[in-house]
């Protein structure tokens, strides 16, 4: 296995560090061990540090980031409510139809492929009417648009102050600047197998004190039971208080693999972690555009960190592109949009293939993979 | 950590194999790359084989056992629908609580703690008015009462045909007796962490064709979008023809797991393992009743086999009991039902520790471990 592993350089799930994979091999542990109830609680308290939200109420529950969607929606949004989706790409699609699940009445504020909607856009659809909340995917994976929530938070505080704020950040936490506090976010949302570091199977969330007495004042009782803050908040709070708890039994070794990972994350720094995403953004985005490949985001501006969304070049076809950059050891992703995907394919830089690049030349056997891919196809040799 | 594990002897997590704990590890691969699809159909493939259900249709999603209340409840009762409980644990409780949250009329037929409501009562309350569904907890881990979910659906299929039967196996699949085609179970849910012998974090449900159609031809949409029937059915059959598909990320870690484990079961065959954990059970209990020790479940026959819940003798404190029984290196889990948690504990015995015991010594280690315990407690030295 480890000798034909391929360097996995998708947008989720990323390459994990060593001491991370290690943990997920862990013997098996009781729930309420002391020493899980350790791990647990630390982990719970990390999580604050790297949302960069000190008073924020994290849940950590076994599931995929879609998982944080229901949560979001079943806890937050009473039927009949409105709520604004600011929409990037398909991810934006797929959470709106998810808050109409719970009885949303949801509006899209959306931009072509590639583009964002502009903060005034953005701001007329939020004053049009009233809004129990509003949605951001901070980087959509299917585009690799990056949406500025700093700017839109501080507009929906001006203009609506008690519409509640939602950030799927996915695709970001653990490597996009989010000061989740400072910015006055209500949620922000993840999943663990993208810049957090840790293989998937956990739906992760911080949410604010001012949501979660939103949700315990709601009229109606939540539409969920797996979701419900209700009966996650007690389980975060013992475990946090260092005290046994249950409710659903939680995932073991992937918590403690998270924790191995957000405490490498603390370490290295969230500053840190912001500025290595935005350097091997800018390392791999340089190479593209050097071998004139175009960026799907229409300006630099606009494009994640933690991925690059890049349409392959005329006269070439993708499925042979991808199966080249495989035969070289590395492995990319094509394109995720039902209208686009044929025409362009997607390279994930997060966590420590960005934060590690001088160790370990991820980005560069990446990068050489694709040059040497793109070069075969256009010049084919003259035996051929 | 390896030299400092306690052998894990709860009523799940369980032990785990040691090929089992190395696929834990396994470095990032991508959801959609090939050799992980093969594995992840293989997995839904071997599903069939270890619920006894060649027809039925597996779902393997992140999430913990409780998560398949959810989908049960949301995908096949309608709000107004009555539901039928056979109650003989807390998991009969809060399960009944779930089906509330989506809307059912939820019926219980309970007993006392310790016995189960006899195949008379259960057919008492189901011919009183017409049932949606029926559902079954195989074995309460709470309890450890076994339920004789053959003869009940024998009944059912008689009395009510078209009531859909589901069966909570979350402490059985893998272990107890199932034959969910020839006994005619439309749901049988589980989770990884029990007799499938994989680390926690997978919700893993067999249904029939029947409950299939069922959730196919509802009123009103499912209340629940990550847990939807309809956004999964095309994700587990694009897998299982070895095809990439999309609607959240799976637990790549978790089902690589997984599928080292079924393949295990599948080569051990489920005869030998519905064996193995008869005979792992009875070695437990013998020993148990003949040091004095009164089991929770009123009589042998009503008594899991997965576990053994069992009172403490007169004059032992429960802590102090389960103390130095952890400090012989052996972890077994106090009580789990709010009114009787403090006067009786809780030993499993699924998976390695069941099947292996020739080979790892795991049940003789446990009984020693509990022996020793009692016999401190009960004569102390003449120093004391």
């Amino acid at each position: 296995m480890p000798g034909s592993h391929k360097l996995c350089m998708i947008p989720g799930p990323v390459e994990f560090d060593e001491a991370v994979l290690a943990a997920m091999a862990a013997p098996a542990t009781s729930h309420v061990s002391p020493n899980f109830i350790e791990t647990f609680g630390s982990t719970i308290e990390l999580c604050r540090k790297v949302f960069l939200a000190p008073n924020g109420q994290p849940f950590i529950i076994a599931g995929s980031g879609t998982l944080t969607w229901d949560i979001t929606a079943a806890n937050l949004v009473e039927p009949g409510e409105n709520v604004l989706v600011v929409n990037t790409g398909v991810f934006g699609d797929w959470f709106g139809e998810c808050l109409g699940v719970y009885g949303a009445n949801v509006t899209h504020v959306r931009a072509p492929f590639g583009a964002r909607p502009s903060l005034e856009e953005i701001e007329k659809a939020l004053t049009a009417k009233k809004y129990k909340l509003i949605t951001v995917t901070h980087v959509d994976t299917s585009t690799s648009v990056f949406v500025d929530i700093k700017s839109i938070a501080k507009m929906v505080k001006e203009k609506s102050p008690d519409t509640l704020i939602a950030l799927d950040g996915v695709c970001s936490v653990g490597a996009e600047e989010i000061r989740q506090e400072e910015w006055g976010l209500d949620v922000v949302m993840t999943a663990s197998q993208k810049a957090l570091g840790t293989p998937p199977g956990l739906a992760i969330m911080v949410v604010s004190q001012r949501a979660l007495e939103v949700a315990a004042n709601r009229k109606a009782e939540p539409r969920t039971y797996f979701g419900s803050f209700k009966k996650w908040l007690p389980i975060m709070k013992q475990y946090e208080a260092r005290k046994p708890s249950y409710f659903a039994t939680p995932s073991v070794q992937l918590i403690l693999a998270l924790h191995t990972s957000l405490k490498q994350l603390v370490d290295q720094g969230m500053e840190t972690r912001f500025a290595k995403h935005r350097e091997a953004s800018k390392k791999v985005k340089d190479a593209l555009e050097k071998w004139g490949l175009k960026l799907v985001p229409h300006s630099r501006d606009i494009a994640a960190n933690t991925l690059s969304a890049v349409y392959y070049p005329d006269g070439i076809k993708g499925p042979e592109l991808l199966q080249k950059i495989g035969a070289a050891g590395v492995v990319v992703a094509g394109g995720l949009h039902p209208e686009h995907a044929a025409k362009y394919f997607r390279i994930g830089h997060m966590n420590v293939s960005a934060v590690n690049e001088a160790e370990n030349g991820h980005l560069d056997k990446t990068l050489h993979a694709i040059e040497s891919a793109l070069k075969v196809k256009r010049h084919p040799s003259p035996s051929l």
